[in-house]
C-alpha cells in the first residue's frame, strides 16, 4: 500500500494502516469496557456536535491519531450508548466481538454481491449460513434454498416487509403490476399492533395507508382473528381484493404474538399471501421452551427476522425468507446489458441483487458467521435465555411492589409497567430516569396509558444491570408525583 | 469483556478482542499487500463455495483464529477481488484505510442512527459531512442542510433514485398519495441509457414500468432534449401528467453526460421534479477542471452521487440531496407512539429515518469523515484527476492501435473499445482476459456493438497496472478471431 506513483496520492501504507487499526482495536476494546459508566442518553441539544466541528473540510490531510482522538472528543459525547448495559430501550441492537470483526473483514475486502459472479463467496455463504438459520431456528423446510424459497439478508425488517408485499402484489396482480402499475382493488391487513414499517411500505407501493386495514387486537393485544376474517370479507364483498396479511411475532409496543396458524387459515381463504414480521423475538425461536413462537409459521409465504437486534450480529442484518422465490423476482428482476453474465443465464447461480431493493450490497454474511461459528449454537441459546430469565426476575421485583404494576404480561424479555397510582407522572419519570444517565429505557402507550418499557436484550447486560435499573426506578417512582 | 455471569454465555473478553482484532487487521494488511497478484475474477463454479462448508452450524464454538483461516482458505478463492488494482469492470468500489476504520468504528459503536435522539452525533456528523462535501463539489447552495434542502446517506444510487420518485410523487399528488395511493396519470422520463434501478423504482413504486419513457439519446448518448420535450408533450396531450425526469451525469454505458440544464427547462414546464444521478462521475466534480458536470444542476430536486464508487469510501455510502425537504419527507414520515420524543417534537432535529426506505440506520458518516480528513480535498482530487489521466493514456494507445477502437470518445475514466476487424469476436476475448485472472473487465452493448468497457477506479491502480492490462488485451486480441 505504500507505493507513491507519480500523480496518485499518498495511502497510508501497510504499516501505517497496521499501527491504525491497532489503535482503533484498542480504543474499541476499551470503549466496551467503559461504557457501562458513560450516561447512556447523551446531554446535547440538537447542533452542538455541528458546532463543534469546522466549517470546511481540510485542504491537506490530517494524522489518524488525531482524527480517532477527535471521535473521542466530539462525538462520543454525543452518543446513545446502544451498546451499554444499562441500555434498556427500544429494541436492542446487541452486537458482540466476532460480529465487529466479521464486519470489518468485509469493509477490509470491499467486494460487492449484487450478482453471483461479482462475488460467489459472498452469494453462497449467505445462501448456507440462512439454511443453517433456518435449521437453527427451526423453521419450516421451505424456506430453506433446496427447493423453490431461501433466504437473503435485508438491511431492517422494514425493506422484509416492502419486499414481501412487493412480491404479494405481483403475485396478484397476475405478474403485470411491475410493468402495468397497481391493480385497483389490493387491499392489505394488519393489526393496530404491527409495526409502522407496513404502512411505510403502503406508501411506498403506491397502495396507500387507506388500503392498509389494521384490525383490532384481543385482550393479549394479539391479532383478533375473528375481526381479520370480518374485514376481508368485507372488503371483498364491496369487491375489494385482500391480497396481504402480515402476522407479527412479538409487536413493538408489548412483543405480543400474534396467532400465525389461525390468520394463514383465514389469509389461504383468500388468495392471500402471509408475511411473519419476528423481528426481536423471531431469535427466541432458538430455545426449544420457546419453539412455540413458530406455531403456524407453516402456513407463511414469508418471514423474517433480525440478528441485529437479539443475535450479537451488528446492524445491519435482518433475514427475510420466501417459501416460493418467484414472486419476489419477478417483482425485483431488471437485467440490464451491462449486468448479463454466464452464471446468471444458466440459473444455476442466485443474483441477490433481485431479491432486494438496491442494487449493490455488501458481505454481510461474514459477520453471521463468525458470530454462529465462534459462539455455536448452544451459547447462542444460553444467550436469549439469560435475557429472558432477567426479565422474569424483573417481572417478579415489579408483582411484589405494591407501587407499580404490569401493564401486560411480560412477553420473553420485554416488560411494560407502570405506577399504580392514579395520578402518576411516569412520562416524568421515564424523563428523570433518562437525564440521569445511568440507564435508558423507553416507553409505550398501552390503551391510552403511558407505560415505561424496559426490554433485556444487551450483550453484556447482567443481573447486576437489570437489579440497579430496578432500584434506581423504584427510587425515583417513590421521589416524583 | 470477560466477566462470567450465572447463565450468561462467554463472550471474548476485551483481551481476546484485542488479539483477534490485530490478527484481523494484519490479515487485511497482507490482503491488500497481495491482492495484485490474485486472479481478479474466482475460478469457481455455482455450488463450490458451499459444497466446501459443513451442512450444519457448530454446536459449541470454535477459536477465532479457525474461522480466520477459514476465510482464506473457502471464502478468499470465491471472491471477485474488487480491491485489486486490476480490477476494471463495472464501476470502481474503491475503499481505503481510513474508510475501512471508519467503518469499524461505526461497527464497535454498534449505534442507532433512525432518530437524532437514538444518536446525535450520528445524525449531526452526517448532516455536516454532507454540507462539506457539497461545497468540495460545488454543488448548488440550496443542497445544503441550513435552508429547505440537505443531504442525507442512502445506502445507493438505486435507493436514492427511489426516494427522489417517492417525494416526488407525493409532491404531484398534492400530497394524498401516501394515503390514497398513485394517481393514475403519472408518467416519469429518462433516457435509453438511464441506470435500470429507474425501472425497479417504477416498478416498486406501483407506477408500473410502462409509465417510464425512454427517450431517445444523440450521438453522444446523452438525452435528446426535444426528444424528451416532444414526450412530455405528448402525454400531456393525452391527459397524462408528467412529473419526474430523471437526468443522468455519467451513463452506466458509456459514461455520457445528460444536458442537465435544458432538461431541466423542459422538466420546470411541466412541474417535474427533475432528480439527476451523477453516481460515479459525481465524484470528478471535486476538480475544477471538471466541475462542468455540475452544469444545469441549479435547477434539479434532487441528486446523487456515491463515493462508494469513486471516492474511497466503501461500500454503502450513497450521498443523496434534495432542495427541499418537505415532499421527501412527507412521502416517508411515519410516527409511531414508540419513536415520538421531544427532539423530534421541536423541529429542531433532523431524523433520518424519514428520509430512506428503512427504518434503522448505520453511523455511516464517519468513514466519510475519515476519508475527508485523512486525506484532505486536494489530494482527493489528485486521486481522481490521477484515474482520468491514466484512462486519457488508455485511450490515445487505443487510438493508436490500428487493430482496436474507441467505440465511443473517453468519458473522464471509462474507455469503451472494440476491435476493428468486422468479425471480432469480443466476447469471446473478454471471457479470455477475464478467466486468464490477470484483469477484470465488464462490457457493454453500443448500438448493437459488443465493446469492452475499462474503467480505471481503483484505490491502487498506477500506470503499470493500465499499462498491462493493455498489453493483454492487446497479446489476446490478436491471438483470438
Amino acid at each position: 500500500m505504500d507505493e507513491r506513483q507519480p500523480g496518485s496520492p499518498r495511502h497510508l501504507s501497510a504499516d501505517e494502516f497496521r499501527r491504525a487499526g491497532y489503535a482503533v482495536i484498542d480504543w474499541l476494546a476499551d470503549y466496551h469496557e467503559r461504557v457501562a459508566d458513560l450516561p447512556v442518553m447523551p446531554r446535547v441539544a440538537p447542533g452542538d456536535v455541528r458546532a463543534a466541528l469546522p466549517p470546511a473540510p481540510p485542504v491537506t490531510g490530517e494524522s489518524f491519531a488525531a482524527i480517532l482522538a477527535d471521535v473521542e472528543r466530539l462525538i462520543v459525547p454525543g452518543l446513545m450508548h446502544w451498546q451499554s448495559p444499562n441500555f434498556f430501550g427500544y429494541f436492542p441492537a446487541n452486537t458482540s466481538p466476532p460480529s465487529i470483526l466479521g464486519d470489518l473483514v468485509s469493509a477490509g475486502l470491499g467486494v460487492q454481491g449484487m450478482l453471483w459472479q461479482t462475488s460467489p463467496s459472498c452469494t453462497e455463504l449467505e445462501t448456507h449460513v440462512l439454511d443453517w438459520l433456518a435449521d437453527m431456528l427451526g423453521l419450516p423446510a421451505r424456506f430453506k434454498s433446496h427447493g423453490r424459497g431461501g433466504g437473503v439478508i435485508q438491511d431492517s425488517a422494514s425493506s422484509a416487509t416492502l419486499c414481501a408485499l412487493l412480491a404479494a402484489r405481483e403475485r396478484a396482480s397476475g405478474y403485470h403490476a411491475r410493468e402495468q402499475g397497481n391493480p385497483g382493488d389490493l387491499v392489505a391487513y394488519c393489526s393496530s399492533e404491527t409495526h409502522s414499517s407496513l404502512e411505510k411500505a403502503m406508501s411506498i407501493a403506491g397502495l396507500g395507508r387507506a388500503r392498509l386495514r389494521k384490525v383490532a387486537t384481543d385482550a393479549r393485544r394479539a391479532m383478533d382473528v375473528d375481526a381479520l376474517e370480518e374485514a376481508m370479507r368485507a372488503d371483498a364483498a364491496r369487491g375489494l381484493r385482500p391480497f396481504f396479511v402480515c402476522a407479527t411475532v412479538g409487536t413493538t409496543s408489548t412483543l405480543a404474538v400474534d396467532p400465525v396458524g389461525a390468520i394463514g387459515r383465514v389469509a389461504a381463504a383468500h388468495g392471500a399471501w402471509l408475511h411473519v414480521d419476528a423481528a426481536m423475538a423471531g431469535s427466541a425461536a432458538l430455545c426449544p421452551e420457546f419453539r412455540y413462537l413458530n406455531d403456524g409459521l407453516e402456513r407463511a409465504d414469508s418471514y423474517c427476522f433480525n440478528p441485529h437486534k437479539w443475535l450479537l450480529t451488528n446492524f445491519d442484518c435482518d433475514c427475510f425468507y420466501v417459501a416460493d422465490r418467484e414472486p419476489l423476482l419477478a417483482a425485483l428482476t431488471v437485467l440490464p446489458e451491462y449486468l448479463r453474465n454466464a452464471a446468471s443465464e444458466t440459473g444455476e447461480a442466485i443474483d441477490y441483487r433481485d431479491w432486494q431493493i438496491p442494487l449493490g450490497r455488501r458481505f454481510r454474511a461474514l459477520k453471521l458467521w463468525f458470530v454462529i461459528r465462534s459462539y455455536g449454537v448452544r451459547a447462542l441459546q444460553d444467550f436469549v435465555r439469560h435475557h429472558v430469565a432477567l426479565a422474569s426476575e424483573l417481572e417478579s421485583w415489579i408483582a411484589a411492589d405494591d407501587r407499580f404494576e404490569l401493564v401486560v404480561p411480560r412477553s420473553l424479555n420485554l416488560v411494560c409497567f407502570a405506577r399504580r397510582a392514579a395520578g402518576a407522572d411516569d412520562r416524568a419519570l421515564l424523563d428523570r430516569l433518562n437525564a440521569d444517565g445511568h440507564l435508558f429505557m423507553s416507553h409505550t402507550v398501552i390503551d391510552g396509558r403511558f407505560c415505561l418499557r424496559l426490554c433485556v436484550g444487551q450483550t453484556h447486560t447482567t443481573r447486576e444491570h437489570v437489579e440497579a435499573a430496578w432500584q434506581r426506578i423504584r427510587a425515583a417512582g417513590a421521589s416524583l408525583p
